[in-house]
């Protein structure tokens, strides 16, 4: 494999906030397309839904207190950790030791490299749940690792989403060394049920294989749905990495800090990686982390109750609308409907939408080669101008459909 | 080549900022060690050199902005980038296109590693310098290259510094088909002629090899000496990568931004491995660098003569003191004093240093195998306490004389 094939296979032109930035193409002359005001699916928007409480403050605490705070471990600031990992502990529920389980990282995107870049080599196998988080099949094949896809039915909104665990011991009998997924599921919003978190864990024990946990969003969880931790699913703590962070749900994006909680070896490894990667999560913004897991009482409640309400409503918006399928988003803020087929090629259907309607979405085909059919809307957003959005969505397909 | 080998060559327990923080150990109770105020030179403090004016107020408009600020394009802020290619192109001579030869890193350190990672393939040769900054060899070792050292000379204070060119010919000859270097060097403060800087284009272009430029400190340049910008030294520009950043000299580093101009493939590549290693810079902290290369008139000189007046002092005491040999910095804030014989290991002597006489300085085989004489002392401090510390490093030598 060159280093011309390794890049080659990191595609960013679809990815959020990627979108071409070229003059607009002319809609095709025959169809109408409405018009709006723009939304952008591609993430939240941080004035919609406002930074945490005192997260500033805390920036600004670590600013003014200077040299303390300008640099730190590579693995993070102790003082920032030790009352963190208190915290994430009876979050989890598992204990957590802030000296050798936890390391700070720019971004849970960089959690996830450290922690499969210190688990996989070259030529290893990995199972991949499919659809899921773009960047895990990046990472993996940037690795020169072989994937083996393990499939998840999320369309049938009759029966809870499912896993396909055959395929999943099936890789593991392949020899799958390590094993990543996320939940909630990004795209499709699924959370897996407490029977297939414990059924995930026993295979990853029967097979001692390593398993990476991206649960970035498991703190919007919506009313009905119960949630279950991976560590508290019965995997030994020792093949377990549970990558976490404040940024979506509580719009800390900006700031750029994640953690990642994972046995003190793998902890040594992605530190030393950190360490010719970046250094370090930047010295002040790795304060912000003191207001997580640590918010005013009530905030959480209301930050999903405020979402469940755009949630309702989209889901209902796509529900309705012919040829349209959707699952109810289960956790985190993202919505996968299923466009009905189309005229013209879903790339030419995605362009239109951003360069005419003003609609910027992600393209199913970045979640899984097979999802092509799926568009991804991150609905932490203005309510009404997202359902309005969600309208010239389905006008323009109508547009183009056959 | 295993992940464990891959990882072991990574260590991290002598880097700035790592030292071991387990409980003190005994001196040895045949000598005497003099204490004092604690001074860490393993890095600048940014209460003694306080950041650039302005710069707060900066990552302040950029948070209450929002949305536009939380997110960007992963090599940056095109509204950041457009401003800084116009002045960093006045900076080193060349025109600079913001659309295509700029990416906004998270910190100078991954500038390298995004460089490094997209020009060097498993089994490549890369020349690298010795002694030079710890990173580069770590790097290319973790990406499974073949390291030709190219030797540096810089203890005879009566001639200029020179990199050994017969050996960069011969690493050149062999095969390498990148070369990596810091200007001003770190550790020694070497700041390199224009004849050599020429000629280290030559050779590059004569081998079509690619030259990676680690310009972080070339702000910082005493009176007396001239700088010479690689990318104005006659090198193709489709070669050469120069890696820039607000951090030491202007005191940013807490905020971790950092620069690299390449030639358009190679940034896209950056782009695509910065995607899966962190996403992007931190939104927020990328407007900081708009203050960067922009400050108030009188500035930056005042900041060279206060860092002057200390490398004056330090190279003073050092040159004076029994058995050391010191080169009297031409740029950047290190200065890498050579330590006389002594009758304990010099980790040992680094050990009671930081644990009894409480200064931190980074031991000298960090940046090159043959390079354990020498200790690396970064003098961005405060002046009266480092020139303290810098009689109580040659005190506690004395004890362990010979």
């Amino acid at each position: 494999v060159t280093l011309t094939d390794r890049f080659a296979a990191l595609g960013i032109d679809n990815a959020p906030g990627q979108q071409a930035t070229g003059a607009a193409a002319e809609s095709p002359a025959t169809v109408s397309i409405p018009s709006g005001p723009a939304v952008d699916f591609s993430h939240g928007d941080v004035e919609a839904f406002t930074p945490t409480p005192g997260a500033l403050d805390a920036f600004l605490a670590a600013f003014h207190a200077g040299a303390t705070q300008a640099y730190s471990e590579y693995r993070g600031h102790a003082a920032v950790r030790e009352p963190l990992a208190e915290r994430i502990s009876e979050f989890v529920g598992m204990p957590v030791n802030p000296a050798e389980q936890i390391i700070i990282t720019p971004g849970t995107q960089a959690a996830l490299f450290l922690a499969l870049s210190s688990l996989i080599g070259t030529g290893d196998k990995v199972a991949v749940v499919e659809p899921d988080y773009f960047a895990n099949r990046k990472i993996v094949k940037y690795l020169e690792a072989e994937l083996l896809p393990v499939g998840l039915t999320y369309l049938d909104t009759d029966r809870p989403a499912e896993l396909d665990l055959d395929q999943l011991r099936d890789a593991l009998v392949a020899g799958a060394r390590v094993v990543v997924f996320s939940n909630p599921n990004n795209p499709t919003g699924v959370v897996y049920g407490e029977g297939q978190v414990r059924r995930i864990a026993e295979l990853a024990n029967e097979f001692d294989a390593y398993v990476v946990a991206d649960q970035l969003y498991s703190r919007l969880i919506y009313p009905g749905t119960a949630y279950t931790h991976l560590v508290a699913g019965g995997i030994r703590p020792e093949r377990c990495v549970t990558v976490l962070g404040p940024s979506k749900t509580e719009s800390l994006s900006g700031f750029r800090t994640g953690v990642a909680v994972a046995p003190a070896d793998v902890i040594k490894r992605m530190e030393k990686l950190l360490a010719i990667v970046s250094l370090r999560t930047a010295g002040y913004n790795q304060s912000v982390l003191n207001v997580w897991l640590n918010e005013p009482e009530g905030w959480l409640a209301q930050r999903i109750a405020d979402h469940q309400a755009i949630r309702d409503d989209l889901v209902g918006v796509f529900a309705a609308a012919d040829g349209f399928r959707v699952r109810p988003t289960e956790g985190g803020s993202y919505v996968f409907p299923h466009v009905p087929e189309l005229t013209v090629p879903m790339p030419e259907f995605i362009r239109v939408l951003r360069e005419h309607a003003h609609v910027i979405v992600t393209p199913g085909t970045e979640f899984g080669p097979h999802h092509g059919a799926g568009i991804r809307l991150n609905f932490s957003q203005d309510r009404a101008r997202a359902v309005d959005a969600a309208h010239r969505i389905i006008a323009t397909a109508k547009e183009f459909s056959r």
